[in-house]
């Protein structure tokens, strides 16, 4: 295994130490440090901050870009698509909008909702973050065309979709690395919603829990795979391109991306009969590192032009990782999933998979293309079947006192 | 609030740094360190481990007494109650035990399970723990009397239980600080299950995720309360004699002892109506620090007798305090609870509640009694109904080489 996705090494904790005096140390790795990257800690340990745990680190809710997309990802997601109310116009979603801004802003800073009757639930905020997402439905509601960005996806081979998984007019994302904190969170909100709209879906994904490895380590989904490591890394001119889009590839408002939900369920079972070999070629990467199969270590580079002994790629042309990377460069997207597990009370049957959430400008550009040509081929749909699918426009954030979607009202 | 709940004073962290290096601090924070007490990381801090990740903080499995028990509580519980198929006999059952008991010990020290196919999912245990309980099905099967430890609970006029959380011949608590090591650690036990068994119910519930508080911290419930303020102490003889008994109330066995899992749904809309003092009333304790209402901090001693200026008690004679603190001292229990909430998809209706768990020696002269008081009057009664109801022996530990339940075969 590569050190990088092992663990923070330890000289790193002690350069750390020696920079910033052992109780800021201690402070910035059980506190805010831990949501960061390993690099951040080691490179920059004066700018911990004075929180002790973890329970008080914070993500800024009024900003001109929403939490909750670039933010490194919280153990703990929920993912709720509301129906709004037949019925509702833009007055009504206005008000909505107001009151689950105000109360998300609230709850993400370590503060009681406005209605909170469970006050102190609400005190450690542990990287709460709240992301709206609005669907076809909501801009129906307010009188408004509904931007490609919200448009459904078109319908693709492998797909068993279900309705009670996708679609949704209003979507709330909720991430957070502690999951008391998220269930109250989520109540809130829902109380919130509760007459405006309907609970459409809710879905709920985990990934590593904070500390059990280095902040920053790629997680693990339940086929045992590294997922995550062909992502556009923080700060790179690529992830601003990706997310927020350039003069090329717009999104549908310069500080606003789109979310394209889709919950893909893994047949464990069936994964399990084939052998490692078989399993590492499906993607072109290794189980143990990540690598890819021409490489050592999970960032190498893949060589999608190296050849065995015996002339074949060493990266299958059919692997998921050779058909999701894309030679067109512009067809890149931002993923930051969850997996899910549920082993269902009576019959006993355990449903497990990914869900697949990927940020990106524009939906047609630049996630389309590449799920077509999954549709088509890659070893991966064996094992994987979406059943699941919602894309919601992702609104910009709000100043304070505005709304999230405030900027669609004037 | 008072200090001991609400984070690790800062001086702790300083002299636990000067006194083991901050090498080893950061290493006793990040890792072990955070699943013990304050009291334990601020007085021993050089008996910090090599590990620098909770994920890699162990819990024995070959032991005298099960783990999982007297463990500090983990993040994350699963309970899974199997049904032993029919016609299965002692020689099965104990090939199932003996498989389950192998995989048991090696996921919890970060192998992987024997035939385990995603062998990366389990190196880091996270301080998981696989405890195994026996109910009334198990002693048939193997065709040995039921004893007490295991019989299902008298009826009470609050229940409304649901064969669907109730019961069960073998269980397997799953208790761990990662989500995904327990997700996979689950479904490992649940393959070697398969051709015995199948499942009867499976039941997950969340505390603190690692990190968010000091550990040690009392947990909150999804009512708000601090629950868990009133158990007996760690490493106390107290403690010893609830959990594995004397000679006055025996064990079915000296390291053995019981579960009772209660499935009580919490009906938070309903307790949201009721004011902050008539919720503190309910329960006798402050909603803020969990102090007594006669009292300042979380554990101070509840005085029964201090009456306000009219001449009522101050703690109300039907509170959940006063009803569930026995005058009789040996009807004491531990208690291990977990939350559980679910919003279901398709309706939206949020199900919250508590995995009620606690650990006696004797189900019927320490559970019971408190059980029976508290149905006859009980404030909180009000808006909690127990739906699901299981009873389980529990077994001693094993050696390296046996399994639990070992003794039961010789
Ligand atoms: C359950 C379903 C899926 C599984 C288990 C899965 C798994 C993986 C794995 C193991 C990798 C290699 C490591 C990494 O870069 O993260 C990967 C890469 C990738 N996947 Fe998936 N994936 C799934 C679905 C999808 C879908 C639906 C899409 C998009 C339509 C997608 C797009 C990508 C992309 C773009 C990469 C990065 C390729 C690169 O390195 O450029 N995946 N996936
Ligand atoms: C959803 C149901 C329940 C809730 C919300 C609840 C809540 C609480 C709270 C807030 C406390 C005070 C803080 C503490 O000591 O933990 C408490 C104490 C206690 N509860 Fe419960 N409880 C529930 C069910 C039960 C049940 C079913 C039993 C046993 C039959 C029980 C037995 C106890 C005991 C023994 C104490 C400690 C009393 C003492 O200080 O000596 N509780 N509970």
């Amino acid at each position: 295994m590569s050190e990088r996705k092992t663990r923070l090494p330890r000289r790193h904790l002690l350069i750390g130490g020696a920079a910033a005096g052992t109780g800021a140390l201690g402070a910035a790795l059980i506190g805010n440090g831990l949501a960061n990257s390993p690099n951040h800690l080691a490179s920059a340990p004066g700018t911990a901050s004075d929180t002790t745990f973890n329970g008080d680190a914070r993500q800024p809710f009024y900003a001109k870009r929403q939490s909750g997309i670039e933010t490194p990802a919280q153990a703990h997601a929920s993912f709720v698509a509301l129906n709004l109310n037949p019925g509702l116009r833009a007055d009504g979603v206005r008000r909505l909008l107001k009151l689950i801004s105000d109360d998300a802003a609230k709850l993400s800073q370590g503060t009681a909702a406005l209605a909170d009757m469970e006050a102190e639930l609400a005190e450690k905020p542990a990287n709460l973050t709240i992301t709206f997402g609005f669907g076809p439905g909501f801009f129906q509601a307010i009188g408004k065309p509904v931007p490609a960005s919200a448009q459904p996806l078109p319908a693709f081979n492998i797909d068993r979709l279900r309705a009670e998984y996708s679609g949704g007019d209003l979507l709330l994302q909720l991430c957070c690395d502690d999951p008391i904190t998220l269930a109250h969170a989520q109540r809130m909100l829902l109380k919130d919603a509760r007459s405006f709209s309907t609970v459409r879906w809710a879905q709920s994904g985990f990934r590593r829990a904070v500390g059990t490895e280095a902040a920053g380590t790629t997680m693990r989904n339940l086929f045992g795979q590294l997922d995550g490591t062909g992502n556009s890394p923080s700060g790179s001119a690529e992830r601003e391109r990706i997310i927020w889009g350039d003069q090329h590839t717009a999104a549908w408002h310069p500080d606003g991306t789109s979310l394209v939900l889709r919950r893909i369920s893994m047949d464990l079972d069936k994964w399990d009969e084939l052998d490692r070999g078989g399993r590492e070629e499906s993607v072109g990467r290794t189980l143990a590192t990540g690598a890819p199969l021409t490489g050592n270590q999970e960032f190498d580079e893949p060589d999608f032009e190296a050849k065995t002994s015996l002339g074949f790629p060493v990266i299958a042309d059919f692997s998921h990782l050779r058909r999701s990377r894309p030679d067109d460069s512009r067809q890149r997207i931002f993923r930051r999933a969850y997996n899910y597990e549920q082993l269902a009370t009576g019959t006993g049957t355990t449903t497990s998979g990914l869900l697949f959430a990927s940020y990106q400008a524009s939906v047609a550009e630049q996630f389309t293309p590449i799920q077509k040509r999954l549709d088509e081929l890659d070893l991966l749909n064996q094992w994987t079947t979406p059943i699941g699918s919602a894309v919601f426009a992702i609104p910009p954030g709000c100043a304070a006192g505005g709304f999230i979607g405030d900027f669609l009202f004037s």
